[in-house]
């Protein structure tokens, strides 16, 4: 039932503090091997519901960056990735719904389907596959310790779960730039618009125009919002944002507010989402380093008594670079009286993908959305990873598509 | 169609720091006339839509300590009291679907019934009542100046709208006790179940044993929770919690999640109350003095990943009292990677009581639910008022009910 | 306070079946008058909380063809028109958030704002406005004897709660040909599509291309629906929906389901909106007369299992000129076995127009949507309503727009 | 990793209408072979994801009387039951989180985890486990040919998702009559309850005090209802509703409207559940015979405008035994005319057990819920099962729980 394969695969890997490297590593096998990163607890776990992926589509995130900014504990030659679309090369003995052949796409958070979690949609937080704690995702630090995605090949285990499948291949390489966004930024980015309760009539404001910004900002209209404000201090990003209809906030000329009003004739917004994270900077120009509060309490400030906020941004417990003792335990200074005097709401954590994916790629190939052009998708060879972690540190206003296998038409 | 009453009223009004005292105040007219507190653009508001209540129980409240503890801004001679159910002795001229002489319970939180705010349930946040923000209440420092109801008499605009008329006057008077619940506590501790997620099987800690916690946790239980832990360090309001079924933590002791595995079996609940607010301490036998973030981290700790947290006890925007700079702005230092990484929600605000007061009138009319017992309501007379209020600070494990004309059963 | 304004007034009245006529009426006062059709207890009713509107638009809608068919009981001389936008000519003295010359959008659904229904939200069946049952509305049969608004002048009660005003007249002027369709038909559609289950990446059945249907149609592509097909068998009505990029099934070539299949590849949609109600007739090139049940029968078969089905087509209690003694007494034979089979939910009932209305006006006005286009509305003079009565009855594929005072521009 | 078990296996057979027996049939094994009733696609089928259960409790429905009493196709010799709870004997290799000797609780409807519905919790209509529709169940016609559970041993399919694991054998044996019903009819009625929008301080109608109604009852109370009334026509099973504070409705006494006012001193309730299906019966004194429409036109008259009706009683596609041509084909005549005008809401189907299954199960074990006693849980042997087909299809007031292996104690 499988198809012969090559015995090689080349991946990503981290190597230290702004360092990544493409490197040789083992063709996936259906059982989870010990490796830098993984679990303990997971070393020799059968995987007999996987199946190994040819990688079609496989992206450079922003949380990528967290790792590769140093400002996680992973440990050197982690292999990164949980963006991953491709093509099933080979499936494990109880595999039942799916076939070699299949060109699928993978929620980066990987999820048994079988526990009281996935029961409940909550794929985010599956109990059952990271060793440590809830939740689980491909080739990142403390999540179990599966082998990441920026590579010719993957297992992905819990495949008749887990997976997408595209229902025509040739129409889904044709969109393939934009159906890779479904693994992640594009259902994180709509995620922060649900749970900040965007609808049909909203305004909205999105802290951020990275790709998870401009993917909220795509799915805030998707949902029928009547205003989409981005706010960013990257002028190429915020210009990026305007290409597609979205109002901006420049956040570096200062106080959000104040712009927003401008636009709106009011200063405050119904929905607002956080695509920054702990990563986040000050306002306004005399502000300059890390601010990790500043986004949330903005936030606070802006968004409409009654409103919610949608976080899809990164908060982490442990950040060893953080601006301060506070900070590097993941403790933020909240005005939490100003959000509680406005009756606010708070929806935090990773996205359950599987519960968005389905209807987002249902959007995509019926042409109801550009997913790909609004956040710069481009396509580059796993050899040119490197220089790609780079230039989107650097602020690029791309979203940078690893084709391992030179699939997708350039 | 208004029945003569008496020109006279009597009312329990703030003095200063750990000081109340009744004074006479004015019968209440169908305007907003100045006094201590009155927002100057809400002096001279008509209020042809506003009844006269005479009345039956008023209730003293956690937040009104908030007021006679000095740690707020609120102004000498500041009537007190939004727990207001009473007898309708006058109605004014807009007034269409209640009569003089229903007996009726009326929400804390005034709302117009106009707004967008209120048209779409979210009558605790009515744009159209304080002038200064949205969300209103009786008696209470910045929230618009409407005069307080620990009273004979008191005003209550819009009416038609904000009144809950009880079915039967002679029935509701035997079950007096419990319905003078309505105005507050009672949805309050229940929106903080709904708002954390409480159904049927929860398993469930309400953070305080105070009469909001209580009243949380016999919420908890009508929604039909399998367990319902309650934390204090009192040990009497702890007594109390036990006295309907709820099991107890005592965090003077320790932990709350040692003691939670205790009794779960796992050191998480569910779902998550805090119905301590911004006055919170420090947990264990080490702590002293205040910690208002302790609550909400430890909440943070035991709630398990997918769960939700209600938050109905208050947070404020200014603490003239506040442990240091940061409680003096109502900003606290919130472990937000912890709940970030369990992909918590967290829900905060004024509770709109009209979303639940008519379901719990039906509870109690129908004897579900015995919520006078479980908070130890405790009838007293206006003149006593001022002790009960000392004896209330000190901790007793006692819901204080001004009875200013003698009508309920001792 | 109030402007000046001519004392006449003409409007739109049924005469008998298939006979409407323009009248010169009373010019409204803030009391309901006795007049043909109104509720004997209402007659005298104090309306100080109503407002005078002049009409700026006033549109017919397909509910009214039902009263003209004679399909009602509706008495001659009844005044029609219950799709009303209008300028604020006069207030009542209860009036307290809206000024004359404010430009309003009023729901065609009249509710009080202060019974238990209306503060749940679900205005569509209002307790206090209609002494014969739940729901009311300007001029129709059976629905309290609000004079319609098919005229000058019109007398809108509760105005502050019903009424929903526009932030900007001059750019409100620019767009009032969308603008009038949320007084009735598009948040009837959107509820269609709503209760339908519509969301980012739905596929949704629309029977009826009318109005209402088209106007579903639209909600549903606010909503993120990936593909959208009406039914119908007016081609030119299919062809509007074309226009806008619906596909389209012609019901009078066969089965629905098979063209669905050719549409989608699958013979099932995941939601379906009946918009034709209890006048529907037949499938397929045979088919011939009413068949009262076809429309939702054929939504049971087409609906995938665990989809939804959104009813806001009207089906009637009583039917003089129903088919049979079932259908004459508004009984339906329905396949229910299949509905079971497939655990559909059903939503039926007036649309409550408030819960849409506002969004649904922040799309229009920030140019989201085209519902005028989308429609084919057609502004005409008063004078011209009769013809346009029959041209709407015998298929026109146009919305007409009456513009009793001229201040639309064509 | 298995158990060595007894080959052996004793099962109850549907032989002809009004017939079943104790049949010796195979023991299962990890493939699901032809058999009587078995869908030709699902003959051969491997079952690796498999359990095989000793039973502890297997109970017999009211579902499995229309197949006895010869109301559908089901051929002889089919093995019945699908209310299963056992303890694990055997494990298929590909069964991760549960062990051997684990006591569970099944689902009644088989769902194989993996699909879109069951994936968005519908796992009532689970796509992948049965070749002719959607929804799939042990021991049931057209479902599949899933074999049966009234037996000593039954195979249970994707057991990983399927089984809740009791955390406590013990605890679970003391409570299993409650705990047995968490298959079906527990949750079924609930289901019915929640879609039926029940919730704290509603008035409840339940139509029918068989087993499932008596559980609707149950439910109700669980989810905090102020009133439920029970209807039903058989005075015993009326005296059970009583027994444990609802009020009842004898329908053979006339219009249950009246008998609901009489209680409520309205003739309405909040919500509606129908517990009955498509067997009902006339109303009143003088009906006599099947009358399909007759639950759901009572209830659609008696559920208050904006309410909404439950309806887990089952209507099917097909009945050989229907009173008409109609009710041959599963059609109904129903008033939705009625139903409309009041905006009611319908909900159909199978269950989805998991859904609310755990919660239960938490109710019971911390003793917050006595279902075995509210339904008359009666345990017998296998050998008595086809007498306990009898008594209860006569009217018995019990619910008859089969104990194979007599390990219930009495």
């Amino acid at each position: 039932m499988t198809t012969t394969t090559s015995s090689g695969n080349r991946a990503v890997a981290y190597l230290g503090p702004g360092k990544v490297e493409v490197q040789n590593i083992d063709y996936p096998t259906f059982e989870l091997k010990d490796g830098p990163g993984v679990n303990p607890a997971n070393v020799g776990r059968k995987v007999e519901h996987g199946v190994v992926l040819k990688l079609v589509a496989t992206n450079i995130c922003g949380s990528d960056q967290h790792m590769v900014r140093g400002r996680t504990t992973a440990p050197p030659n982690l292999v990164l990735g949980h963006e991953i679309t491709g093509e099933i090369v080979e499936k494990g003995r109880d595999v039942e719904f799916l076939e070699v052949g299949d060109l699928v796409s993978v929620p980066f958070n990987i999820a048994c389907g079988r526990c009281r979690n996935c029961k409940e949609r909550k794929t985010g937080i599956c109990l059952n596959v990271n060793p440590d704690r809830p939740g689980s995702a491909y080739g990142y630090v403390d999540m179990g310790g599966w082998v990441g995605g920026q590579a010719e090949y993957v297992l992905v285990p819990y495949a008749d779960f887990n997976c997408l499948r595209f229902p025509d291949k040739d129409q889904a390489m044709e969109k393939i730039l934009d159906l890779t966004m479904l693994s992640d930024i594009f259902p994180t980015g709509f995620h922060g618009c649900v749970s900040a309760g965007v609808g049909v009539g909203s305004t909205v404001y999105v802290a951020g125009a990275g790709p998870v910004g401009l993917a909220a900002a795509v799915g805030a209209q998707l949902l029928g919002a009547a205003v989409v404000i981005v706010g960013d201090l990257n002028a190429e990003r915020l210009e990026r944002a305007r290409s597609f209809g979205c109002e901006t906030v420049d956040v570096s000329k200062g106080d959000p507010k104040d712009q927003i009003e401008q636009i709106l004739g009011v200063p405050e917004v119904d929905c607002g989402v956080d695509a920054v994270g702990f990563e986040a900077r000050g306002h306004g120009s005399g502000a300059s380093g890390e601010a990790p509060a500043t986004v949330l309490n903005s936030l606070m400030e802006i968004t409409a008594a009654g409103g919610a906020l949608g976080i899809p941004g990164l908060y982490v417990t442990g950040d060893p670079g953080g601006v301060d003792e506070a900070a590097k335990k993941g403790s933020l200074s909240l005005d939490l009286g100003t959000g509680w005097a406005k009756s606010l709401a708070f929806t935090t954590g990773q996205c359950p993908v599987m519960k968005y994916h389905r209807g987002l790629m249902m959007a995509i190939l019926h042409d109801k959305v550009q997913i790909a052009k609004a956040v710069g998708a481009t396509a580059i060879s796993l050899d040119e990873a490197p220089e790609a972690y780079a230039k989107f540190d650097a602020g690029a206003p791309q979203k940078f598509v690893i084709d391992p296998h030179g699939m997708i038409p350039r």
